[in-house]
């Protein structure tokens, strides 16, 4: 008999395996009872184990950001941060001066804080999972247990687990495992961040019936739903893989025949094939921090220009878009003079460094990307523009560069240009905006931020930052009418746009280019051949005149 | 003969008195020269300056607080940062554990530290007065000198400096200073800053012309054209006598007729007199922190209550807006729960705290409010609020604290209720916010903060703050119409309000009141009596159309 367990599903896709359960390492019940121990050994066991852990977080870091990305990979920097924090470290200290043995030392000294962290509202609940894996890795080291290598589970595994920690989730192959659920754990738990940037179908936060799930069993995880499905009839199997595979492919229209563009985010290489696969028509936002991240000094022209090339040559038949380096105080690189600002979110970063303190970089950048220009259909875009004068001052540096290769018989090809549409000040400066390039790209993260005047990282007000708040759709809307004004088309590359929830009401919006994560694009692929335009017109009328959030989710249900 | 020396005006008002010079204290030249010291001494008299220092700056800073603003008195507490920090204190140690005298350790020390920060470009710079401050305490307090009394200044006195620190300028009475000038200093140094505050007229930055006046000249301080005149004649004396009496009148109109609210800005208790001696037409922004600093448990309910009635018995007639209790991350309140932020300007602050974790003090508040109704004339207004569903919880919690009133038989007035519009949702809302309130308050700093997506703080990106940017001029027309569709007056309480400069584009763009410092109040009802509203119409249609803050520039040229 097929049962149903639901839960919050992270990644919308389904899989198909069968059940392995990962049981971690917190067991300590088999530690020797402490008896009276050598307070300096112990000491010193502790302090290489800090040690060790460091170096492998390194390693799993650098992993992570390979395989995953940049921004995921910063967990693990903070894991390093919990190690180095005396609060904690001293607490493991005391415990072993006072006679206890290092391992059931570092259990104790971390209880207080995980249960601290517990108690807390929203996402700051989520760093006790953090703590727990940092204690976890901890134990693990100090009791000489042989690490369970997820990386290696046989092919079909649905892999089951109390809680997923980061690097448990970083660890997982999308070849091999066909999705996770776990008792524990929200949608913005590492886990199931992890999950949706690898592209695994999971469901988390299932609660104390997934424990009667056994090893062995065919299991079915629908992420896009929240389902875990034990014993599933064959029908409910075909119709998983039916879905799966029906939406992998290029140029997708509405029912009645409106072309959509739906492209990948990417933030490293080695997420282009991934995209690729999953059928983007493009690139729509190719990040480019990753080259200036982890090393002594910038990238030169060559090694930009090779990557640039790199991506186009992924897709040769499609659009590619670079978006120019957007770095800021939050995100220190230490070649970079980055100033330590109260605000960071509100300070020098994006466009701003590239017109002023990395004037230099920027137009390294520049003649990389102009020289690509010969080798596929690249277009440009500058971030965190706020006013024209800045957008007329980074067009005038295009030209300027282009003026340049002119005179040093350089072979190069001005690529479209674009400008991305993340403060309000460009949102009311749309039209003038427009009028100078190309296309418009909303980043609707960033632009949630500002519209409603809230952190996209503060976990004490994340229920304001949600686009679906009628003013952040009403700044998007202005956008849409004035860029075709203009005569550019216009593009969305924040999260919103890989939500297939919305992807209609986007659709009404009138956005030409919705670009997001490889993984989300079979689904949004798939709602766009169900959406009638003028339908779509109209949920869109009625969600701009809504005067609140609560009005519109319900239009959207 | 009349001599005119030009500097960087920083009080739109004229002074007319005799100079006299303020030398300071720096001159250690008489200092006797370094031989063998006792270094545990030296290191014990440095520690004890320290303390001293400490002690002088926590009185000055609640002097400040009292006299000049609580922003303003925040100054004292990066002095006494300065005092902490390790990089200048551990110079002067190493100093005198190489035998050098506490005092001349001190010089040299911070001679590298203000090097440094005269090297950096715009605000950056002006910490260096704040250094030089710090230093020219300590030097004072180890050479046993007494201090020159600045507050014990005779009538009539024009005061001529190299610099003023911040500390000087704080002692400065009003009543007896009639203007200041100075070599050095910008318009937003701290000098500047407390003058405007102090309603001192003061030129700032004239350059060593200045040390031509001696001690005893008649001099004429024009704050608002940036002239200092030497020996002025009878006329040019008058003249700026009948300025300075000529627009203390309540209600003001334009020529043709339309009548413009001229209101204040009110921080502390002290401000109400000031405010009603400038001629304000009431007080458009009470401002209620200064409530909540500086002790040890919140205020209660009658303390409150006894506050807003002392505000309305100083304007009888007048309307007096109080803004709810706004504060954030940025500025800590030991006994409330304020957290350490990444972004405090985008994070927990404002109305979300008084709908989250300040409930109950946000109800205390609004009881007191509603009891203080029935004195006068009350306006309360909410800051921060970004969407609708704000707003109505806010309106909610209201209603429930007049049904507790009436349950417990408890007089009170229900005050006209608005909103400040500071965030672009709330921009974007404006329509349904104006249908739900009596009035709109645009408050232009935090609203040019969120629509250019930059700190107001940040000296790094400072040309950016600019409420003349097109964006920002086209938030505030849409909110003005918005409000007046939807039935609400409009008024503006942010610093673009004070600007004798933009007053006619600002009756152009249709706002009904405008809020400002005290002192700046004559000056602008002054611009307002020369103001044709369809002249200003059409110059504010045209910086409408504007696409550059450049092009506004010149409009209001």
């Amino acid at each position: 008999m097929t049962v149903e367990l639901s839960g919050v599903g992270v990644t919308p896709r389904t899989g198909f395996g069968n059940v392995i359960w990962y049981r971690g390492t917190t067991d300590l019940s088999d530690l020797p009872d402490p008896k009276t121990v050598d307070t300096d050994a112990e000491l010193e066991r502790f302090e290489s184990a800090c040690e060790r852990a460091h170096e492998e977080l390194d390693d799993e870091r650098e992993r992570a950001r390979e395989r995953v990305g940049d921004d995921e990979a910063e967990i693990f920097d903070a894991h390093k941060a919990f190690l180095d924090d005396p609060a904690i470290t001293g607490g493991v200290e005391t415990a072993i001066e006072n006679g206890i043995p290092a391992p059931h030392a570092v259990r104790q000294a971390f209880e207080d804080p995980i249960a601290k962290f517990e108690g807390l509202e929203g996402r700051m609940s989520e760093r006790a999972d953090d703590l727990r894996d940092v204690r976890d890795r901890l134990l693990r080291i100090l009791t000489d247990r042989g690490r369970v290598e997820l990386g290696d589970l046989p092919e079909g595994t649905v892999l089951l687990a109390e809680r997923l920690g980061p690097s448990d989730t970083a660890q997982l192959d999308p070849e091999t495992v066909a999705g996770f659920a776990t008792v524990f754990g929200g949608r913005t738990s590492h886990a199931a961040i992890f999950a949706r940037s690898l592209g695994i179908p999971a469901v988390v936060g299932v609660g104390d019936e997934l424990a009667q799930v056994a090893d062995g069993r065919p299991v079915l995880v629908n992420g896009t739903d929240g389902l875990v499905v034990i014993d599933p009839d064959e029908s409910a199997r075909s119709r998983a893989t039916d879905e799966e595979t029906e939406i992998i492919e290029r140029y997708v229209s509405t029912a009645d025949g409106t072309e959509i563009e739906v492209a990948a985010n990417v933030g490293t290489l080695a997420e282009l094939d991934p995209a690729d696969e999953a059928g983007a028509d493009g690139i729509g936002l190719f990040r480019t921090e990753f080259l200036f991240l982890d090393r002594e000094s910038p990238p030169n022209e060559d090694e930009q220009y090779d990557t640039y090339v790199e991506a186009l040559s992924t897709f040769p038949n499609e659009r590619v878009i670079v978006r120019t380096l957007d770095i800021g105080g939050d995100k220190p690189i230490p070649y970079l003079d980055t100033p330590d600002e109260d605000n960071p979110f509100l300070g020098d970063r994006g466009i701003r460094r590239s017109l002023g303190t990395d004037a230099d970089l920027f137009e390294t950048q520049l003649r990389a990307l102009l020289r690509a220009g010969t080798e596929g259909n690249l277009a440009v875009m500058f971030p965190l523009v706020s006013h024209v004068e800045e957008l007329d001052a980074a067009l005038a540096r295009v030209e300027q560069v282009a003026e340049e290769l002119d005179e040093d018989g350089i072979e190069y090809e001005m690529p479209e240009l674009g400008v991305m549409i993340e403060t309000p000040g460009s949102v009311f400066m749309a039209e003038s905006m427009s009028e100078r390039v190309d296309f418009l790209s909303i980043g609707t993260n960033d632009l949630t931020q500002y519209v409603m005047a809230v952190s996209r990282e503060n976990e004490h007000v994340a229920d304001l930052h949600d686009p679906l708040h009628p003013p952040v759709l009403r700044a998007i809307r202005r956008t849409v009418s004035a860029g075709h004004d203009g005569g550019a088309w216009v593009g969305m590359c924040g999260e919103m746009a890989g939500d297939p929830d919305v992807t209609e009401l986007l659709v009404g919006l009138g956005l030409d280019e919705l670009s997001m994560s490889a993984v989300t694009i079979p689904g949004v692929k798939s709602r766009i051949t169900g959406v009638d335009s003028e339908e779509a017109r109209e949920l869109a009328e009625r969600a701009l005149s809504a005067e609140t959030r609560k009005e519109v989710l319900k239009m959207l249900e």
